[in-house]
């Protein structure tokens, strides 16, 4: 565009969405061209605050019509980089914290419909106002907003009960790229209607389209809950106490985190002094919930029982349950705080893997064997949700190994296909639940089987046959 | 094709799966090309019975180069005559019954991996072998596939707590229609790498290419249950002792499904002579199940207490708790007998309509009041799956208000067209477990949006350009 298409089309989108929601200065647009680690910085011809579907539909159908590219952006609060624009300044990020209704709730039907910019946390809010449960749960969860949870099927720590946001979402109200609006916000829990676009819009990433509403799953709301930390012997016993729980708690169990002894004692050194449950340290911990909608469920009887019988057959050193909200508190904010420690830890890169639960003690072996090979200055250490086989390895260096951003970035490289390399032998995942983004669309090209990528090529071709969606990201 | 063509591409077919797995012989096709409900006949070229993925790559290979059209076909169970080829001879009906191999087991992922054309039945048995549920639960499950329950995304009464099909494959290995095999048999619960291509696959009723294996996930084994069957006032009624449940058994709530008073009658009259579990009618009744992981699990006590609390509130009129395991396969056979009893009702038309849960109510009512208008000499009566909001409103007739085939045909589209109407006023689906086939392509083109229409038109040509998977169903 020359400069005055520019200035016209500038003039279109004020129209839009008003003067004061289309922003062009340098200073206003800082926020929205960097992403939440700060490892990626772009440029934007301008970010465009549309309130209302019928706004963002005009935004794209303008985008549409001057072939300029679109970068949707929830809370900004994504790991991968995919809501950050090119460097070049020629597109248009497409703010939706402004659609931040919620548009009906529906407690005997466990939904609430609501436009994709509402946070996280005000849904969770909206449902236990109804006395129900919006499950989702993420260390972001105060800004990072529904849209993008949708748009990189989010995950978190309720997966294992609840499973992911793909599991979660029963309809969505999507934008094409030329404007057209996809209206699947269906309050259904069953529906046989043809091929199922609600789920190609899942998991996309902003390149087939805008999210911008959707209608989701609510749950009775648990009124007992339990909780213990548990002192492990090896990743093995973990997989073993997991197993023990699951076979008496059912679908009691909420979460089962776990934290090797490494990632353990880089929480317990952050300034904040948190305080240890349990009386010794252990080469890992499992983090243990179990909850029910039944105010009088003994569940404090039960995970005692439960864990005394796991020491009784040797799979647990050590256990403390929590007797009170707030000690419960203290053993989730040990397992909320692995991200903050691993900033403050050296040069560290985090890994996203999945593999079959069965296969997690191999995949740490794996990690640790190989890692102890190629990087001897590193040490790997471990978080995860072993319940869903996601486990974040992260590899640890000193802030000596790398000097400038090309090394640190060939550094990354090397890791990261050292990790993929055990993954791919345990027929696992690169990406379990952070999504492509900018980081790992070099990895997916290589991951990902020719024919599912070409049919992938084809999907996006179909949906965004210019190619203004979210350029950069997937497939 | 020429009869010499057509001769030499049987011959290919022959060398591909053997010359006993190509069946051409009038009496060996029969069986092939009319559907369970013997509401559709068609013919075929050939039935061609594969063993192997590899084997199905290689007929739809040449079925491609040929132009030749195919008809996948499971157990041949489905309800709305998807597995039917048309009437023209022209087509090859591949048939997944000789792919019944159990690939692995893997209790500790939770995981089993299969062939598409393992009955549902026998993937219930390898599963309760290991001491684990696979959870879907189906009247046809002695003979319906798991490829046929994927493709066309199959519900029953377990959806409420385990979900339908689509909830339950964690991959899927499809093949093609130019023969190229999509492998994502991922055995994983969490993967965030590009878009959703195994969601294509279920739900798309053989249009998209040909389902050949699928890893399940499996569950912890309910060693604890207990049943009741509940008489009832009116369908709110229903509704209401739903919430009483859900809020106090939480995820123990494992089947909850009601029968109208109408429906009830006509499975009490069977000549079989069944036992009614409740001294009188009532104008509903719900059978109500919870299951629990622990055998210790007070299921009868706690279920009997949900019970009463709820007939102290009025809810609930009369109420039998199974005592036994015999009493408790009772009140489930009344349940899986409705589907004889309506065939034995006289001409009957049943629907698969979904709604949001709070408005069962309002469909319920509304069905009766348009049929009473419309149809006066129509006995609608009800059962369904209300936790999922899905409801079979069963429209019973006189054999005589029908008397030639055109006739009963324009009367089904009439009392369907009444039934769709309400359903669509309350924001509901046409469809919510049965699926599209032939039976409902016309109420779908009706039903869908046109952009929803116009991209699941482009993903049919996207998979299958030539247009040669299952002609007549999607989209």
């Amino acid at each position: 565009m020359g400069l005055q298409d520019v200035d016209g089309f500038l003039e279109h989108l004020r129209s839009a969405v008003g003067a004061a929601n289309v922003l062009t200065d340098e200073s206003d647009l800082a926020p929205y061209v960097v992403d939440a680690r700060r490892r990626y910085r772009g440029g934007a011809l301008c970010v465009a605050r549309p309130a209302t579907t019928a706004q963002v539909s005009q935004v794209l159908t303008l985008c549409h019509e001057a072939g300029v590219a679109v970068v949707p952006q929830g809370g900004n609060t994504g790991m991968c980089g995919g809501a950050t624009p090119r460097a070049e300044r020629d597109s248009v990020v497409l703010a939706l914290g402004r659609m931040n209704r919620v548009r009906a709730v529906d407690p005997l039907n466990n939904t609430i419909a609501v436009d994709a910019g509402c946070t996280l946390a005000a849904v969770q809010a909206e449902a236990a106002a109804v006395g129900r449960l919006f499950p989702m749960s993420l260390g972001s969860e105060g800004s990072c907003q529904i849209g993008g949870n949708i748009a990189t099927n989010a995950g978190g720590t309720a997966v294992l009960r609840y499973g992911p946001m793909r599991d979660l979402v029963l309809g969505v109200e999507a934008v094409m790229p030329d404007g057209r609006v996809v209206n699947a916000m269906k309050a259904l829990r069953k529906d046989n209607t043809g091929y199922a676009l609600k789920h190609l819009f899942v998991g996309s990433e902003g390149t087939l389209g805008v999210i911008t509403g959707a209608v989701l799953k609510l749950f009775a709301k648990p009124a007992s809950d339990a909780v213990a930390m548990v002192g492990l012997d090896d990743i093995d016993a973990a997989l073993a106490l997991l197993h023990h729980v699951q076979a008496r708690a059912g679908s009691r169990l909420t979460n089962f985190e776990v934290i090797s002894a490494g990632e353990y004692e880089l929480v317990m050194s952050l300034p904040k002094g948190l305080r240890d449950p349990l009386a010794a340290r252990h080469p890992w911990v499992a983090i243990v919930e179990l909850t029910d909608a039944d105010p009088a469920a003994p569940l404090g009887d039960e995970l005692a029982a439960i864990v005394h019988g796991a020491m009784e057959r040797g799979l647990v050193r050590d256990a403390t349950l929590a007797a009170s909200k707030a000690q419960a508190e203290l053993i989730w904010e040990i397992r909320h705080s692995v991200t903050e420690a691993n900033v403050n830890a050296g040069l560290t890169f985090s890994h996203d893997t999945a593999v079959p639960v069965s296969r997690v003690p191999d995949f740490v072996r794996g990690v640790e064997r190989l890692v102890a090979e190629r990087f001897p200055a590193a040490k790997p250490v471990f978080v995860g949700h072993v319940g869903d086989g996601n486990i974040h390895a992260v590899i640890v260096l000193p802030r000596e190994a790398a000097s400038t951003p090309a090394e640190t970035d060939a550094l990354a490289a090397a890791v990261n296909a050292t990790i993929d390399e055990v993954a791919l032998s345990l027929d696992g995942s690169i990406s379990a639940e952070h999504g492509i983004g900018r980081s790992n669309r070099a990895r997916l090209r290589a991951y990902l089987d020719p024919a599912d990528f070409a049919l992938m090529q084809g999907i996006k071709s179909l949906f965004d046959p210019r190619g203004l969606m979210n350029p950069g990201v997937l497939p």
